[in-house]
């Protein structure tokens, strides 16, 4: 019944020779790699508005800039992580390229930042998704938290289903984004030239500046713009995921996506600047400029549907990447082994849950606000940027393949660049949240180190190397009689299969019941000596503990198996009333050497 | 550690042998088991005025005639009772004396009643305790629910650890209670002979009759102060646990309870009718009427604090009889048979926590309120008064020993006088809350017949009447290795010694791993045969079960013994971080007939 349910909800299981025919195509990769950078455009010129508003509506001209310097920086890291995708044809996570080339220290700061960037990935992709749908459908605000959560359990589904259908199922919603942004920014332009820009409203004269415009604001702006560059590093991490031949695909899709990505983002912050959109809590800023450049007509409600679409479904980059990289971690023995376990539709399914899960609780606390996610967004990114173009720079200089030195001057501006970019991004958000996730990484680290030693100390304690085969083990059976019945007279029948020289345990609380069972012994005790243990404070355990001991005094190279008779009703509820001795008895042996509890079952038919 | 706890707490275990010694003397007697019933007089007068002032303030005249006709019921209830005691030397819970004597389904109508009757008397007088104190510290109201949670616990914690702690702990409030309550009637009368009734307050004047003073609501009045008579059954009940002479020393002191409590509650209805106290929600009418008798000195607090003492306390009567009466009916098969187990302290314990559980419900559902949990009181104590009373009836029709004419008759007054009482309190309390208790106890039987009928569905499926003794037993054992390392060597070698034709099995999952395995197994497998199950959907149970499941078929008259290596982690959490492999497997097996699976655990040390 309940595997029916998974089955009709995950889908048929997988055999593991079926994994390479689940590969993507170009086309349908850059769906998948692309949704979360491209989806960054319905929310990273409004992040940069909403700093620059502070400083007034004056100060909303300097979003243009901003806008081509973050056009700038993305350009620097895709070029840089087409050079990673050479170095790395397997596919390399930051926390793999990271370890390899600086060190252990450096892939688990990278592998820390990169685990909390996705799980932000999903709440900010979603909460902006959410919003774009509230700005269209204001009636629908109050629910934005709801709504929230839907969409990442619907995501989650999708991924536990299996690769090649998720990227089936986000390919379309991608160009229709792609179109829709095109008709956005030709439109507008257009209408710019013709008849210039609208009348100032109402409400942005009413803008009161908070404080002066200077250095520090302008670079916050551009901080909160670097949101934008979430997700580049992911088509590196997934090359494999690629048809053959991987590199090739991976490369070309990874230098479209980045061309499609600076012109869709340079575009609508300058249109925003152009026609003075002013940022506001009820509505999104593409809102307000689609509204003004379209009217309220379909295309208006067609830009919010797909932006909606496209960044619910962006949230699905995470989807693949996180489960990914735990899954490389947990190899490494840094995060816990269920990590590693592929399910059955070959899909990391623990990975893809706890994302949910976590992705989840974030937009409940944070009520589903974008805006308030995005100072914990950025330093994790360029954290891990930061790490792998400089782990690129010391793999070129020891490797010295042919245009080393070509290679070292790329990536090292683009370690600078990040680098950067991550001093500014830390510096100017860190009493907004920053400091969360910096405390956050440091916590990680130290998470994935104790797991790490904890299994290293594992495999040195339960390794065989220096040993020889040991001789033969004996063991002392006994089996605990509480009273006469089926299941005991079985259990009985077992101990003795196991060994001939089986005897009976029975505790003691009553005289007179003792004196009922040694008369019955005689026909069903089955040829076993019968051990009475007597018990003043009533107490079943005491007395059967203090025998097991000192029979391990005793023999101390015996094992000793304690048979359990037990027997299983038809209903589970059925189980609640019957003392659970049995239980009590295996947590009272679990720590005690040689000592093997076993449960006989005898099962009830109603 | 945890079971040092448990020490402190409880108290050091008692021997089966000391249970005679935990027994009470007829001082202390008095004070466990009268303390529900002189309690009430604290809370009965208030609960009959209150239903009165719907008829305006000159209806309240009316109480001390219906106090008056409450004590009379009393008076029949209390010789009744003093019969049963003859009769059931034993002790007897209405609950036996019902099932001996009319039935089956008679007994398990007044043992639901009664569970229902003790869970209320905990919440009803928990709430009236507080209340008291509330009065007396009005900025404590507000945080009155925390405080009746905290007093519930802390005489859960007292039966705990055992009766005659108890016992001593109570005697004293319960004496203590007798002189206030002397000293508030003795003052209160000498003060109304010589200076007459007070002037009436501003707040008498202010009470807006809501209905017209009719037969209807005398009942209802005379239903709600008919609550002073819970707890009576208890001494009967509880024979055995007084000092031998049981009988005389229980009869004598339900006499002398009768006695006390009739005096105490007719004084107080009398004494609140002279003084024309009006009842008020914030303050109870016994705050109100010990301070005009004593004005606000220190006899005021004194009243005011053993009330709420022995309130508080009261609830105690219900923790004896409640766990009692769950042993008698667990012990009947009616009850699951963890009640009927004793504690270390010779207590039943798990009916103390369960009560405390409920009537903390209870008390939280209903906001600490007495008043709103009264009209659920009365149904439960006198349907079982009445079923009681009826089946001594038939008990001395059927024995007919000497002077059975006139045992006949004391018990029929009883069983019409509480059966009349029993349809009013129906009648006029139904809407307000009595229909609640009279489908819980419909549920409740229902509840009783399903658990006897799968307790006697098991022992007859256990029983091994009419059966011989079986033949002895063989079984295949198998030993499931995923890896090589300690704990699975001690696996194989425990596997070799149950059956030197043990084998080992290998769920297949990458044909490379298989390889290495192999060419270890030559020097590690000690022997045994390798049995390799591919699996293409990498799932381990699948294939293990398949193979599990053939084995059966081909001998289905083996027992098949599954071996599991399991390493146990030296501290918990070290748990959480591996594959909970062999809790899967164990699951997957339990429904199957004929296999028996084994862990054997290996130790690790950090």
């Amino acid at each position: 019944m309940l595997s029916d349910l998974k089955r009709f909800i995950v889908g048929q299981p997988l055999a593991t020779a079926q994994a390479r025919h689940e590969r993507l195509s170009k086309s349908t990769g850059l769906a998948v790699f692309a949704s979360d950078n491209l989806s960054s455009v319905a929310y990273a010129s409004e992040e940069i508005l909403r700093v620059l508003l502070l400083a007034g509506v004056g100060a909303l001209d300097l979003a243009s800039p901003i806008g081509f310097a973050i056009a700038g920086v993305i350009a620097i890291v895709i070029y840089s992580y087409r050079q990673t995708i050479l170095a790395y044809p397997q596919g390399a996570s930051d926390y793999i390229v990271a370890k390899d080339n600086i060190g252990t220290l450096a892939g688990l700061t990278a592998g820390g930042a990169l685990l909390i960037d996705y799980t932000l990935t999903v709440a900010v992709s979603v909460s902006a998704g959410v919003a774009a749908m509230t700005s269209a459908v204001p009636m629908l605000f109050h629910h934005r938290v709801i709504i929230c959560i839907f969409a990442i359990g619907l995501i989650a589904l999708g991924n536990l289903r299996g690769l090649r259908e998720s990227g089936r199922l986000f390919a379309l919603p991608s160009y229709l984004f792609i179109a829709a942004f095109a008709a956005l920014l030709g439109v507008g332009f257009v209408r710019y030239a013709w008849s210039g820009a609208p009348a100032p409203s109402a409400l942005e004269t009413a803008v009161v500046p908070l404080m002066p415009l200077g250095a520090f604001l302008v670079l916050r702006a551009f901080s909160s713009g670097a949101v934008a560059l979430t997700g580049i590093e992911a088509v590196a991490d997934g090359v494999t995921a690629f048809k053959p031949p991987e590199v090739r695909n991976a490369r070309m899709v990874l230098a479209v996506l980045g061309a499609i990505m600076v012109t869709l983002f340079v575009g609508t912050t300058v249109l925003a600047d152009l026609y003075d959109v002013v940022p506001r809590d009820e509505e999104t800023v593409i809102s307000q400029l689609s509204w003004q450049i379209f009217g309220g007509g379909p295309l208006y409600y067609y830009i919010q549907g797909v932006s909606m679409l496209i960044l619910v479904l962006a949230a699905n980059t995470a989807f693949a990447d996180f489960p990914r990289l735990a899954y490389f971690m947990a190899r490494d023995g840094y995060l816990p082994r269920q990590f590693g376990n592929r399910g059955d539709r070959l899909v990391f399914s623990n990975g893809v849950v706890i994302l949910a899960v976590v992705a989840i609780a974030l937009v409940i606390v944070f009520q589903g606000s974008t805006h308030a996610l995005i100072p914990l967004y950025a330093v994790g990114v360029f954290t891990s940027f930061t790490l792998s173009q400089a782990s690129m720079v010391r793999r070129w200089l020891r490797t010295r393949p042919e245009r080393w030195a070509w290679r070292v001057a790329i990536n090292a501006t683009g370690a600078v660049t990040t680098g950067t970019v991550l001093l500014v991004v830390a510096a100017t958000k860190l009493m907004d949240g920053a400091w969360i996730v910096i405390m956050l990484i440091g916590l990680l680290i130290v998470f994935f180190l104790v797991i790490r030693r904890h299994y290293d100390s594992v495999a040195h304690q339960l390794s065989l190397d220096g040993l020889e085969p040991p001789g033969p083990m004996s063991t002392i059976v006994l089996v605990l009689v509480g009273d006469l019945h089926r299941g005991v007279v079985q259990a009985i029948q077992y101990a003795q299969a196991l060994s001939p020289a089986a005897k009976a345990v029975y505790v003691e609380t009553d005289p007179e019941r003792t004196r009922r069972l040694e008369e019955r012994w005689g026909k069903w005790g089955l040829g076993s000596p019968l051990v009475v243990l007597s018990s003043p404070y009533r107490s079943l355990l005491g007395p059967l503990l203090d025998y097991i001991d000192h029979l391990r005094q005793q023999a101390p190279n015996h094992m000793i198996t304690l048979v359990l008779p037990e027997f299983i009703p038809a209903r589970w509820w059925q189980q609640l009333l019957h003392n659970q001795t049995a239980l009590l008895i295996k947590g009272a042996m679990l720590f005690r050497h040689n000592v093997v509890v076993t449960d006989v079952p005898y099962h009830l038919r109603n």
